[in-house]
C-alpha cells in the first residue's frame, strides 16, 4: 500500500492507510499502549490494543524504523485530531540497541553538545535540530532565488589552491600529487575573475579556516554565500543587492519552516564608521568596532529607525583586505562595509579594487599571486560583493548560541569526526 | 544614465541610451570605425564617424571595458536590426595590454586547451566556454528543482574527513590541526545518515579525487549532484528517480542556454548485467563492461527502443562499493545500476546496505570506520540514491571532448592553479 505522511491523515479519515517512520515515542499502559512514530513531516498516534500486536511493539525500540498500516479514526485529543488505530506493524530497519545515548522525544534535548556532536546522525533527528538545518536549506535557496531573479549565474570555484590567496594565516596545507597546496578560505578571486565572464556571479561553497581557537563563532569548514557583481557606481549597489538578498533568505525561511524572522526594510539604515564612533562615544583614532560597539549600533537603529539591521560603512583601510576600493573622497576610509543584525556581524562586503596595477600596488607580495592578480589584466568593470557565513545567520535567525548547533557534523580543532 | 543590455537595445530604437561591456573587436576602416561590445548578454554594434571619437577607440584594445552612450538606430544588416551610432565612449577598466594571449572574438578558440586554462580568467570570457558554464548552471538548478518538488531538502556535509571513508585510494591527505586528515571523495555516508534526519536529501558540492592519471575524463575536484531517499522499495525507486531529476535537468539546460538536449524517455530501457553481457556478446563471467559493450548497449538502446539512455542493473557485487545492497534473489548480483547515455556512464547509484550488521559484516576494515557506522545503529530504512559527476554530464551534453572545457579552473595531477 502507497506510504502517505502523518500530515495526511486527516484527509483520510476512516480509511486504511499505510504511515512508515521511526519510533519516536512508546507508552506501554495496562490496557492499551501508545506508539508515535515520526516522519519527515511530523508525527503520528498509533493506538494497540491487540495483545499480539502490543508484544511486538515491546520489541520495537526507540528509533527503530516501522511500517504501520491502520484504519485512521477521529480524535480531538490526537495529533491533528485523528489517531491511528487497529494497527499492524512491520519492522524496516535493523533492531536498535538499548539505551540510546539520549532521548529524541522531549522538547528539548538534554545532552551536552559535544555528546550530541559525538552522536550527530542521531542528535540531528531531534526536531530542533532538524529545523535549524531546514533554516539553512531554505535560506540557501532564498539566496539563490533573488540573485536568480536579477540574472546572477552560479559558479563553482577550485577548493584546492596553489597559494594562500588572502592571507598566510589559518590556512589548511596538504599534499597535492607530492607538492604544497592549500584549502581555499573563500572564493574571493574566483568570483572577482567570473565578473569578467557573466558580470553577475554567486557561489554556495564550504570554505576553510585552519581556526586555533575554539570558540561558539567559528568553525573549520562552513557553508560561505558568496556573491559578486560588475559594472556597480561603488559599495552603495552592492548594499542595496545585499538588502534584496537576505529580504529573500528570511522571507524563504519563514516560508519553508514557520519560523518567526525579523523584517527586512526596503532601505536598512546606514552609518559612516567615523560616525558609528562618535555615536558610540569611542575616540575618533579607534581602528574597529568593539563588540559592545556593534551592540550600540544595533540599539541604535532599532531606536531610531525601528530597524534590527544597519550597515557600518567605510571602514578603515587598514583594517580591511587589500583587494578593498578606498573611498574616494578620503582614502583612509573605504568603500565597505558590515552588515549588523541584533548587534551583530552578519555580512561582510564592499567594493574591491579592479585595476591590474593597484592589485600590484597594494598586494603583500603580489609575486606569489601572479597567477590570479593576471586574470585583472584583462579588463575588470568596477565590481563589488559581500559573504555571507551560513552558519552564522541561521544562528543568529534561531537564536542558537552556537553555531556548532545549526551545522550537520561540524569540523573545528578539536573534531574531525563523525 | 541606467545601463542597458545589448539584447534590450532594439526596444529603445531612435532613443539615447548606456551599454557597457567588454571591447569583443574593432574595425578602423578609413572613413568610418566599428566598435563590437560584448557584454553578458550579447554583442551590440556601434558606428564611430567622429575623429575624437575614433582616436579614443584607438587605445581602446580589445577586453578593454567600456561605456558607450549612443542613439540606437535601425540597420536591418546589424546584430538583432540595430546598431549604436554618434557614441560617446568612456572605459571603465584598467588599460588592457596588446597583444593578449589568443583572440576571443572568433568562432572558436584557437589556443590549445592547456594555454586555455593557463589564461582560464580570459578564456572563460569566449562565448562556447561561457555557454558551457551556464549550461552546467542551468542543469544543476534543473537537479534542485527537480528534487524540491519531491520534498527533498538540501545538505551541507563535511569536506574534512579523519578517514578515508570510501577507500584508502586516491585520497588527498592534510595537516588537520597537526594530526591527519583527509579530504572526502564523496559525501556518500554523510548523505545516508542525513535520510535519518529527512528521509530525502541533496547536496551540490566538491568531491576531491587523487587521480594520478592525466586523462580527459578526470578532474581532481568536481563538482557531485548527491541525492539520497528513504523508504523505497529497491533500486528501482532510485531509478524512476533519477529519470525525474536528468528529464529536470536537460529541460533547465534547453530553457536557459537554448542548447539541444536528448529526450528522456518517461521510462528509460533498462537491462540486467547479465542480459547486457549477451546482448553484446561478451562471456557470462565476464565481472564489468568494457567502454566498448557500453557504446554497444547505447546503441542497442537507441535501435530497439529510441532512447539515447539505458539503464544497466544488477552489476556484480564484486564490482560495487561494500555498501552497495545485494540482489535479493540471487546476491552474486547487486541492487545497484548505472545509468548509460549515448554509450558512456553518466551516473552510478543503486539501493544501499540499512541494517548496522550488515555493515560490520562487509565493511573491508569496520574499525576505521566506526564514526560513520555508528549512524547506522539507530533504525535506517531501505534507502538508495546517486551521484551525478556535473562536469561529465555537461561535457556529454555539449560534446565537449574534455571535461577540462566545461570547468572553470580545473585541478588535476598536473595544475593547481589559476
Amino acid at each position: 500500500m502507497q506510504r502517505i505522511l502523518s500530515t495526511d491523515l486527516a484527509a483520510h479519515e476512516k480509511q486504511t492507510v499505510t504511515v512508515a517512520g521511526w519510533v519516536h515515542r512508546r507508552r506501554l499502559l495496562k490496557s492499551v499502549a501508545f506508539l508515535i512514530v515520526r516522519d519527515a513531516a511530523g508525527l503520528s498516534q498509533v493506538v494497540v490494543t491487540d495483545e499480539g500486536v502490543r508484544a511486538q511493539l515491546e520489541e520495537l525500540t526507540e528509533e527503530t524504523v516501522v511500517e504501520v498500516t491502520a484504519t485512521v479514526t477521529a480524535n480531538a485529543a490526537a495529533p491533528a485530531g485523528v489517531e491511528l488505530t487497529e494497527p499492524s506493524l512491520r519492522r524496516l530497519s535493523g533492531a536498535v540497541p538499548v539505551p540510546l545515548p539520549f532521548e529524541l522525544h522531549r522538547p528539548a534535548l538534554s545532552a551536552t553538545l559535544a555528546t550530541q556532536l559525538d552522536h550527530a546522525a542521531l542528535a540531528l533527528r531531534h526536531p530542533s535540530r532538524a529545523l535549524a538545518l531546514r533554516a539553512s536549506a531554505a535560506a540557501t535557496a532564498g539566496f539563490r532565488a533573488a540573485l536568480d531573479r536579477q540574472r546572477f549565474v552560479e559558479i563553482h570555484t577550485p577548493k584546492i589552491v596553489g597559494t594562500a590567496t588572502e592571507s598566510g594565516a589559518n590556512v589548511f596545507a596538504l599534499d597535492y600529487f607530492g607538492r604544497s597546496a592549500y584549502l581555499a578560505q573563500s572564493p574571493q578571486f574566483y568570483k572577482q575573475l567570473m565578473v569578467g565572464v557573466f558580470e553577475r556571479v554567486y557561489e554556495v561553497g564550504p570554505v576553510f579556516r585552519a581556526e586555533p581557537h575554539d570558540t561558539s563563532r567559528h568553525l573549520a569548514q562552513y557553508t560561505s554565500l558568496d556573491a559578486e557583481l560588475g559594472f556597480i557606481a561603488d559599495h552603495r549597489d552592492v548594499m542595496a543587492l545585499l538588502t534584496t538578498v537576505v529580504a529573500g533568505m528570511t522571507e524563504a525561511v519563514a516560508e519553508r519552516t514557520g519560523l518567526a524572522v525579523p523584517e527586512v526594510p526596503a532601505e536598512i539604515p546606514s552609518v559612516h564608521f567615523a560616525d558609528a564612533l562618535r555615536l558610540v562615544g569611542a575616540a575618533p583614532d579607534e581602528p574597529d568596532l568593539a563588540p559592545a560597539h556593534e551592540r550600540e549600533l544595533g540599539e541604535w537603529a532599532r531606536r531610531e529607525h525601528g530597524s534590527e539591521f544597519v550597515f557600518v560603512t567605510g571602514y578603515p583601510m587598514a583594517k580591511r583586505p587589500f583587494y578593498t576600493h578606498p573611498q574616494p573622497s578620503d582614502p583612509r576610509w573605504s568603500n565597505s562595509f558590515d552588515l549588523l543584525f541584533r548587534g551583530l556581524e552578519l555580512v561582510t562586503g564592499g567594493q574591491r579594487l579592479h585595476r591590474h596595477e593597484d592589485y600590484l600596488a597594494v598586494a603583500p607580495q603580489p609575486e606569489t599571486i601572479a597567477g590570479y592578480l593576471d586574470g585583472f589584466r584583462y579588463g575588470m568593470p568596477p565590481h563589488g560583493g559581500f559573504a555571507i557565513g551560513l552558519e552564522r545567520f541561521v544562528a543568529r535567525l534561531t537564536g542558537a548560541a552556537n553555531v556548532r548547533e545549526v551545522t550537520a557534523f561540524p569540523r573545528d580543532v578539536g573534531r574531525v569526526g563523525p
